[in-house]
């Protein structure tokens, strides 16, 4: 049995969890199961979207993503089947495969819609992850290929969300906050990859507003109440400071406007 | 080896969750351990009670339930064992069970009193789930009959809580808030298989009041902060909102009493 | 494979423990992964120590413990291996392991130095849980011996908490409180085995003050307010109530002095 990956906003109280795991322990018997996460807030596919990307490097290489934030469940909306670099992905169209289907590095990606799939379904009309993701995860943890469950889609007609590329000009780059993690860090809509094409030297945050800012290796590069700027381990770059959470620091949330400053000549 | 289920108020944080799966670990080693919820409120046995009724359908055929929920930990409440259409259920006699022994379609209960399989017991005074639930389950996972470590019991030994029936009369039904969960939705004490025997049209959640409701199969239903009524996911009707929690919308909390209103002729 | 437990500050609403976790499925396939909590508050090497401490007991006796609460992620702090009784620990040094090393029934300690063990480490300099303590932890999963991935460390080069040592007098005793758990109960450091010499009659929080306190076995053998002492589940006195926060009750916070005052002649 092909491994499978569980990402939700379900939480931990409910006993939603709790019954999907079940639900895939009596269809998929044997098959390893690993949360990302059950707590991305209510609704929010953008922060799903953002721990998909970050998380799905680092799982076997043959896992079987079952992927639930789905505002629309009910409702006629799709139900997507994605096979990226051999690893299978389901989730409903609320844009909660964008980020990942965005990363340069990609190569392969197949798409299908697979909502016939479920035709002469009996389940309940509100806990599709339970009684619809947790069968399909089943059957591709089990063998079956993507292919089999659903017919070839056109990336084109995915639901998107308007992800804002970051914006390099001669002095700097627009970006904006993906995420902030426990400890304050700031998840930055920066791929790791992202060229900085001049050293960094301050951060403005509103119009006219510019702060010291370092590019650093790690936090314990900084001093006290010090922002600094580095390559996180999420694929992103991250404004953090040392043992003191930078959200607060910086006063930034999700969604809020960066922009880095490269140091003049 | 048998699946065990978990269903605890131990909470996440603390290592109790982390002890108790441990020595399930060395009693019972290769048997798969499926979390229902750590998260009951703590001492909260109606809505663990709530948490088991939901579940238990959707876990193997042949799980065993270790439940946790346990005011009198260390005074001499009873140790109950019941085995419920093939399923076995640990839990101390703290209504817990009471829910899930009510359900309608249930056949073939049998009812044992263990707190004697735990005369010579030499752990802890106040960690029962680690040091005598945890063991008992392992026995049951191992192939042990419930009739094997105790005692049949008479059904009416047990503590139950008084569930408020829901009272239907002609003009509408009176029921209660089971649970609130993290979407909003509030369950009602209305089982699905609940005939409303006329069509829904008002809900009253105070004397004199009378607010629109419309029964639908699913949030998406609904127009923007109108509430809902439907067969949720749990076995029970549930108050809804689109996307919204109907529990802000409508102020509920569980324990509230409603009062569904059919449409007048 | 041997059981690997994991203890660690990152949370879980993130996705770190996911992709930790998923590591070790990569690296240590089959290996059965133990939770002892996640949710230790962030940097807070003193929770995590306890909360170590009062586990490893409980777990099997060949666990590979891999924690992670790292404030100095990234610097050139050490990595600790040690073996303690057959178990082994993985930790950097910051203080994580003191009250493990310091339980007075344990033998056989072997302390480790495995910082070399990680040169030419090409993964984040932020997420050591994930790139470095994982694939170690899996190596010892797997049969390698610490000895094979480190050199011996000398116990006194070890970074450790000042743990206050409780202070025992003619009239009582001086501790602190090391936790207060979910349920309000606040955790004395005062070990199990700690000889109160003489009946217990009181406590003081505060110069002067002098709270009346029973020494019971079990919540349930207190009254509604009253504050008790009694040997909890973790291997230390706990001050409790019934059915109620003591922590409340009491006022009283993680690392609070308290007094245990012994009844006059």
């Amino acid at each position: 049995m092909r491994p499978i990956a569980l990402l939700t906003d379900f939480g931990l109280t409910d006993p939603y969890v709790g019954q999907m795991r079940a639900a895939l322990t009596r269809l998929a018997p044997g098959a390893v199961l690993i949360d990302v996460s059950h707590q991305v807030e209510p609704f929010a596919t953008g922060q799903a979207a953002f721990f998909l990307a970050a998380s799905a490097p680092h799982f076997p290489a043959d896992s079987v993503f079952l992927c639930v934030v789905d505002p629309g469940v009910g409702s006629p909306r799709r139900i997507i089947g994605a096979n990226v670099s051999g690893q299978d992905f389901l989730a409903p169209d609320s844009g909660l495969l964008g980020l990942l289907l965005d990363t340069p590095s990609l190569q392969g990606t197949r798409l299908y819609d697979l909502t016939k799939a479920t035709s002469g379904y009996a389940g309940s009309a509100t806990f599709h992850g339970r009684d619809i993701f947790a069968p399909l995860a089943a059957r591709l943890s089990a063998g079956e290929d993507l292919s089999a469950l659903g017919s070839p889609l056109d990336p084109a007609q995915l639901v998107r969300h308007p992800w804002a590329a970051p914006r390099p000009d001669a002095e700097g780059v627009d970006a904006h906050v993906l995420h902030v993690d426990r400890f304050g860090n700031c998840v930055l809509s920066l791929r790791e990859g992202f060229a900085l094409t001049r050293e960094v030297a301050g951060l403005s945050l509103a119009p006219g507003e510019r702060l010291g800012l370092r590019r650093v290796r790690t936090y314990a590069d900084l001093g006290p109440g010090e922002p600094g700027l580095l390559k996180g381990s999420q694929g992103f770059f991250e404004l953090a400071a040392n043992q003191a959470p930078a959200a607060t620091l910086l006063t930034l949330r999700p969604g809020d406007p960066v922009r880095i400053l490269y140091a003049e000549d």
